[in-house]
């Protein structure tokens, strides 16, 4: 399995999340974006997502919901640039905390038949990503990743 | 005069804008987002202004393009939130700077009759912070909020 290595350098609001995959940046791209796909590995295992709305163009929205027995957790966001393939620029909100949008940039980088994802987030506030960190952000992300790259692999 | 302060802790990819008006929520947040007023006041005395798209939604587009003797600057963004006379949550890009998208937040806090405009923007790096710093952003922020107060007067 690839690994997955998320950095929080301590005081900065930044969030860089780095992922490598064996497929082409054309299949990551699609599993990452196309609604039919996305809930069959976004978020973390034990958790069903759920997509209301996943509009990947410039201006579009996208909304989905993680659910488990505890509860719901529901994040949504608008995609303000689309580079089939190659780039993401969207917003990112957890509906808990809606004070606290941040931005994510995401790369998807051609390695010659492998892939690298590059997530590059900034939070308006070293607070307001500490949180984020705290939250237990990281084990949903490798989760995320590791049923992509199951779901890349089928 | 109401006084702009702008300031841009060093090290830190924030840029915070504070002014206030001799007007209400409702007056400033209608000549913040009424595209045929925008063009008026947003942008340095001296250039114009020209409103591409301005749709004031979440998932709406922006997109509006200063103009002088020396050339055109181009910048656009979407709304991920707009909540009426209260805060917009919205991306900026200045089109000659595609890779350096930031995320703006702007509250309209109402002090009984006058009103207190706070724009906090984070960037996705301090270099691209200082970046815009450096490119005279201070004197386009004053000039813009001098030619809005001018505007709300009338």
């Amino acid at each position: 399995m690839n690994e997955t290595t998320i950095t929080t350098p301590s005081g900065t609001p930044f969030i860089d999340i780095v992922r490598e995959f064996d497929a082409t940046p054309a299949q990551v791209f699609r599993a990452w974006t196309d609604p039919e796909l996305v809930p069959h590995w976004l978020g973390p295992s034990g958790m069903t997502a759920t997509v209301v709305e996943y509009d990947v163009t410039s201006g579009g929205r996208y909304h989905y919901v993680h659910r488990d027995d505890s509860g719901e957790y529901s994040f949504r966001g608008v995609f303000h640039a689309v580079v089939a393939n190659e780039r993401i620029v969207q917003t990112f909100q957890y509906d808990g905390w809606p004070d606290d949008v941040s931005l994510e940039t995401l790369t998807f980088e051609d390695l010659g038949g492998r892939t690298r994802v590059h997530t590059h987030s900034v939070f308006p506030s070293v607070r307001s990503r500490d949180a984020m960190v705290e939250s237990g952000m990281e084990h949903g992300v490798r989760d995320s990743m590791a049923r992509l790259e199951e779901l890349l692999a089928r």
